[in-house]
């Protein structure tokens, strides 16, 4: 079968197809025929050097979807035909993250899932919602199931709390559709109009163009009445001082990224604002399961911005790199044979 | 001005129209116009006796919305010309209730507010919600607030959570609102065929007929892959081993009411199912102000059976003890009089 | 090696020794040599068919304690010569419970762990407490987990909470001695004056003997100004109303057992309380790490009735059923040999 | 009546004690004869000008602990004669703070209570616990208050959680005897032997001098196998660095105070640690309830630096800026009459 290698490090012109023979799963393990997988901003890190991996080559992405074709031995929770997701993390089935969860990362201190057939835990799998597409549902594993642990579990958003999504990055726009799900008001900023309005077609209450004000934390908290109960901070040390500001007495900020660019917080900001903090790295098979649920319950559509065929993956990471995309990027395994 | 006096235990019959001097609002109070009011079961369990009331006569009722028309020293949270909703429970502002707060009920421990004029707390009121008119704020204090506290605040419901609600009574319909505002599916019982066809109407994603059906809870938890997350439970000893079945194992009760009639359990049956179980009495003025912000925002308008004038308050009462009904038996200030 | 198979529903007598290989750990499994086992009413039941096995003949018992003598593929949790206790779920790592997870009982579902070898997964296991002997050890896969998971997790207590225990079983004695460890007052009934002298010298602050007071629960109520924050509910239909009855409003009450006896309750004394009611069996191999490190730090020892050799199983089975023991029974598989 | 003025930003040379007349209660108010006061850090700010007070002149200190003389109209919870202890927040009765719990501190937006008669809020008091003197009572309102919320509130420590403290402040060593209550081990910095030694003898389980160690967050993580569960953060900018680097991975900080300097951090650094940071400001009146019942209950003794009496109040403020002090700084009332 085929995969690509990555070159942790190397940077994306390392991606090179490769063969190999099929793998097979052990107890407790499926294998899955990849239909299709989705790329994170985390992915080009790893390529360019920012995140270590310690696997040399390296089999990239975390985030698969496809069919179970065979099962281990002992396996319960799946049989053959199923349509299954990745979980990011292989064992982190659910309570409270273990040393062992934090370095069971597919695509990363595992090998990862850019390949024809995957061997994964059991317990590092969910079900693909019913109405989802393979594509579709290859998008959920790193944004989706971080956006929902941000605002559903930790962030226990539900009416009529106001969450506030900066950009159009997956786990931004996952945000946006998972607040609208439970009942919240969004508020969504973007520095293109264009965006914009595609924000404002996916459910965002409020939109606002952040580019020209910096001083938009304060903007937000006075269309808000005072402040968002919520803040899903993808930005980092660029726009954590504006989050705050945007932030009510006693709200949320999920820390998730830093997409923005570096800069430093007096942490006495966190106490003036009484704010509560929480650093999120993606989530369990748990909230993956809670999350697929209610994407089947609620009728989200992940957005996807391209598509590209398993031949051109190197393509799929330089597009990922490119600042007018909105939503994920996908690289259909069905696409693309020679 | 003009208000009722009821004789508890005495019934309905007992309620009598009375002339009194206009109160005034001390430190921390505010005067309310009452406009409308709204009835519960529970009065009606004030007026038979079954519910004691220390308060001979007492001023029924315990759900007014009005205008604040004077306020007491230091009141910070209203001013005059605010319309305000009644909290049923005038010393439970917020966090854990108090024994103060159990013996601070509106038309029962304390003095009701079927009247033209009524001064409550200044913590014991709440804005209406803006999109409401004042009859419709009415029906909030007692049914809507235990609805939120059952569903949202002790339930923690969300999507993909589903919920049960039982006929057609004023928590149910609340219930029933407030799970569709928060993306959970509903599951709603009646025995009326033209009821199930007005829940329907309401958001309820599956309704059944439970009239002729003695297993119920079997059916429910059949329908929907293995029970309910959370049943909102009003039925009592007679329907509670029901609602149990329906429930999926580590599933939610909220013990509401008894209005369907005595029966027992065997507590195993609750460590069988490892259910947990809560009884809910109404809630504090920190839940009905998180209830009415998300009313605003989720544009849930209360269902209202019938609305009586001030002069035919009687009436009110008696048409509360029909089976017919469905949403909320409201009193209008401004009508009815001579 | 030698291990014991019972007749589930054949009653104690049909409890043999038998002699067979040695097993083998397979992938994220481990193979333990099994130095003790504790017993639980739950043993009792099985053998007498009140709680049904599908597995004749079954290897009894779920509590083992023992040492890593060889790992499966890719175990990381343990590594040969480390000291571990048995989960009683095999399959709950944490989070929340999993249909899988009640299904993977040691000793019900599953075969059980009275044998000198067993093989368990590496996430159904956790480290014995350094300071404690295996015997020790032995005692806390169900009945301590239980007691933790009641008090500790669900019932969130800490000082200034009281919680109240009944009688001397395995739970209630781990209950009293966890409610000192996090600082709760402790309020302890037993019927036997010589018990009553034991639970004192555990810290119990308040003993009461329940055995002539039909109407314990409003006794201890007001010992206790009020009611108890929590109770430790081991009694089931004969003794739930007192329970409720001596707890505060808004009180918790863990569901664990039914050892007083049959009896029914009113789920409206549920709402009059406005208590909260949780069924608890047993709990997360999550919950047992958290116990095993409160052990250590706190310094709790288990108690312990009597020790009886492996090949004085059946003995140890008949013991259980006596009136007059506090503590756990242990079976020495490192004593008895031939 | 004799009380103290000060003149907000003008040092606490600005101190004069005045003559006055003695306040009488409102409705659900009481009014107190003042026994004691305690100095928080946050009266040196408010006397320098770095916190902002709206009143000119001012009556300082929000710590206050007497003797009811009379009660207002409507008050329920105390009697004259009841030993009490002010709350730092007036209008913060409990669950979620509101805009006007924070704008009701006492000797800051409200005047303060260095006074010989104080008029305070029925619901901004509770009772001082049995075994404490009224000057170890006098301590409790802000920093101990402040204490109890981020351990056993905010942080939900108990056994076998590990809370790390720093320095000898009034919150610091309090949250070191809270965490013992709660069965908790804590860890403690000073960079003074002698203090120490005290901080050992008032039960730390692990002391360590970090005046010269500037990594001490690595020391402490080493030590305490991974990293402490929750850190009661008082240092600030300075220490916030460090502070993280002694957290496990998914543990709290509560920021508390800036006492060790400015100092900034990259906000990704919270992301990296998978951190909680919670900013605490003192608590509500229900906080301080469940606080001084757990003091009752626990035994926990407040440590009192120094007592001054009341003529020596400016030596009092002086002594607060000393860095050899450990625990409370006291004015005792009922000494220093002329």
């Amino acid at each position: 079968m085929r995969s690509y290698h990555l070159s942790p490090g190397a940077g994306i012109d390392s991606l090179t197809m490769v063969e190999g023979p099929e793998p097979r799963p052990a107890r407790r393990q499926i294998l899955v025929k990849v239909a299709a997988c989705s790329l994170n901003a985390r992915d080009l890190g790893i390529a360019s050097g920012a995140y270590p991996s310690p696997l040399k080559p390296l089999v990239p992405l975390s985030d698969a979807a496809g069919e179970v074709v065979e099962i281990g031995p002992d396996v319960t929770r799946f049989v053959p035909g199923d349509r299954v997701v990745s979980c990011f993390f292989q064992a982190w089935p659910g309570g409270r993250p273990t040393p062992a969860a934090a370095s069971s990362a597919l695509g990363g201190a595992l090998q990862g899932v850019l390949a024809e057939y995957v061997v994964i835990e059991e317990d590092g799998a969910v079900k693909c919602p019913e109405p989802l597409s393979l594509e579709e549902g290859a998008t959920l594993p790193c944004a989706a199931v971080t956006a929902w642990h941000a605002v559903a579990e930790y962030g226990d958003v539900r009416a009529p709390d106001t969450i506030l999504v900066l950009g159009t990055g997956g786990v931004s726009v996952f945000a946006l559709q998972i607040g609208k799900l439970l009942g919240a008001r969004v508020v969504a900023l973007s520095s293109s109009a264009a965006k914009i309005e595609r924000l404002a077609a996916l459910g965002a209450d409020i939109c606002l163009d952040y580019g020209a004000d910096v001083d938009w934390g304060r903007t937000v908290a006075a269309r808000t009445g005072g402040g968002v109960d919520h803040v899903v901070e993808v930005g980092g040390g660029a726009t954590f001082a504006n989050s705050l500001a945007a932030l009510r007495s006693w709200g949320k900020v999920s820390v998730i990224g830093g997409v923005g660019g570096a800069g430093t917080i007096n942490p006495l900001a966190i106490l003036a604002k009484r704010a509560n903090v929480q650093g999120i790295s993606v989530g369990s098979t748990e909230m993956a399961e809670r999350l697929c649920a209610a994407i089947a319950a609620g009728g989200l559509r992940p957005v996807i911005d391209t598509v590209f065929p398993f031949a051109e993956a190197r393509r799929a990471f330089a597009h990922l790199q490119r600042r007018d995309r909105l939503g994920k990027i996908v690289i259909n395994l069905d696409q693309g044979a020679p």
